[in-house]
């Protein structure tokens, strides 16, 4: 192809502020980490042309065919794939109708990047609630629902803040950077300690491992893995998983070759004489990693899939119904999401 | 008294890194925040001398009476209320003997505070698996055996930042400044769910606002809640704790005039939308709150135990027997701990 690849950013729930997120995005100066990756939006041209108009966006959406070549760049101008929105939508009004629409945009981005007339995905956010209400039951989110269109057994959350990708490279004291993947995603907490098996660590952390190396370019990655309990269980007297579950098993993947450390205290891992060296760290449940990721993030996260024969990388924050339409969003994350997504796909 | 009341340091286990840190804490210019309130060692005289010596800092330990003034400070001095060693005791090697020795430090420190010798408390770290071994059966840390020894029925565990006292004052983008109390503390993870009750939500909610306005000096507190669950539970899909015990619990206190937000997803809480003017955090387990709070805090974070009727502050580490001799530990979280109890001592 003459043009490089793009990178396919799916806009989302219709109603929230995915549209104006992505209209925003074309408005602005080219996203930092992106000079050689261009960002067309999957949805709808007419509800792009709308939000853009609400908002005070000069930008105009431009429909391009999937299968060819995207049209020179020109300022101003939101090249999209265009899906049609099955109902008229409001902003911060959820609508059943158009739960459909919303997979269909998803679709439309794996098949282009399966294809590779896409170098990679980037998702705004999808409102689990309107999509379960449309009779899609069992639907868990983007994540499960891009490992089932993959046909891949296994998917790993992981989230990074925006320097993340040079964590080797810039010293702790210089600003947090991050990257934190979970070994357990959206349980409710009583169900957390049954899922951390032995199959389950060795899934996550084997994926883990392989996709720091084939994505982020780390040639050795060095992972610390948090206790599920506090004090990592502080020898049994704080609960036995570490003891009968973690640490067995991290013995098994270290003779196998991966470079571990811990079962760690959640609460010491995430200071500098810890994560010195560290490429990524795994938490076993959401509200472990999660909080102190987003803090140190300051609006500046992102959240990877790692598993998938492609890149996809999402913002970290909901739909945010109530802000959509006002032109007050953060575009912080959407910015780092791509910024991920073109640096993973110069690896790919 | 002539003399201003003193804090009481603790000096904690004696093969761990408390004895060097009162050391070096008396080696330093006066501790921020105390110019005050002197800090008067409870341990070992001579194991003080000894740990000094060894680490190289010129500072003679004074015995003095408990139930006498201080002498007039000197540089290089540091007054002692002596605790004798049951047994002598090497950096880094753990003796049973000396359990109760540890104890009777403690003991020492809270008759003086009760009896108003001193105007607060601050603890070096000890070792609870030695204590254990000793025979003290039941034995889980401080923060229980000053409830037991000050005859309360509830305390808090609340961690702070070292600039946490001025979070009013201070915009969040000047630093990071964290308050984080817990619902629950040394709990295996799987038990975490049972113990989130509404009888102790509401007991350890009531000491938390009492003790941010008595403490802390904040008039009307106002307090963020996590949720038990991720997402806080995303509306019952993700657990019903939520939806059962906690909404209806804060929605009982706020009638009962508590300023309360939450129940929030821990993982959006620690941003800076959600903390503006939140004096404190209440995490609903160990491991949600703080590791961001450490994440936070850099080595400058204290824990302090509210609900007891004398203040009391600790460092946030352990005993780091690895360190202990070496003079390599970090002072920054004792001088936290003894600036903290110093502020709070002032509104005692």
């Amino acid at each position: 192809m003459a043009m490089p690849p793009v990178l396919a950013l799916t806009t989302g729930e219709p109603a929230g502020i995915g549209p104006e997120l992505a209209v925003m995005l074309a408005a602005g100066a080219p996203a930092a980490g992106t000079p050689d990756r261009r960002v067309v939006a999957v949805g709808d041209p007419g509800l792009l042309a709308e939000r853009a108009a609400m908002t005070g966006h000069a930008v105009e959406p431009v429909e391009c065919r999937p299968d060819e070549p995207l049209p020179p760049p020109m300022a101003g101008q939101l090249p999209v794939w265009p899906v049609p929105l099955r109902a008229p939508s409001r902003p911060g009004v959820l609508d059943p109708r158009n739960a459909d629409y919303v997979l269909e945009t998803l679709d439309v981005a794996v098949r282009a990047c399966r294809d590779s007339r896409a170098a990679g995905m980037v998702t705004a956010p999808l409102h689990k609630g309107v999509i379960l209400e449309a009779g899609h039951a069992g639907f868990t989110g983007h994540t499960e629902y891009l490992r089932d269109a993959c046909g891949v057994d296994e998917v790993v959350m992981l989230l990074a803040t925006g320097q993340a990708l040079h964590a080797r490279e810039a010293s702790w004291a210089g600003g947090p950077h991050l990257r934190v993947a979970l070994a357990t995603t959206h349980l409710p907490l009583r169900e957390v300690s049954a899922a951390i098996t032995p199959e389950r660590l060795e899934r996550i952390l084997t994926i883990l491992a392989a996709d720091l190396k084939r994505w982020f370019g780390v040639a050795s990655p060095r992972i610390a893995v948090c206790g599920l309990n506090p004090h990592a269980g502080e020898g049994g007297h704080l609960g036995r998983e570490e003891l009968e579950v973690i640490t067995p098993t991290l013995e098994r993947l270290r003779n196998e070759g991966l470079t571990l450390d811990g079962p760690l205290p959640a609460d010491t891992l995430f200071t500098p004489r810890h994560l010195a060296g560290v490429d990524a760290v795994l938490a076993m449940y959401h509200d472990q990693g999660l909080p102190v990721l987003k803090y140190a993030g300051f609006g500046r996260a992102a959240n990877i899939t790692l598993g998938l024969p492609l890149v996809r990388t999402s913002v970290d924050h909901g739909t945010a119904l109530d802000l959509a339409g006002s032109g007050r969003a953060d575009l912080g994350s959407l910015q780092v999401a791509v910024a991920l997504a073109a640096e993973m796909a110069q690896r790919a």
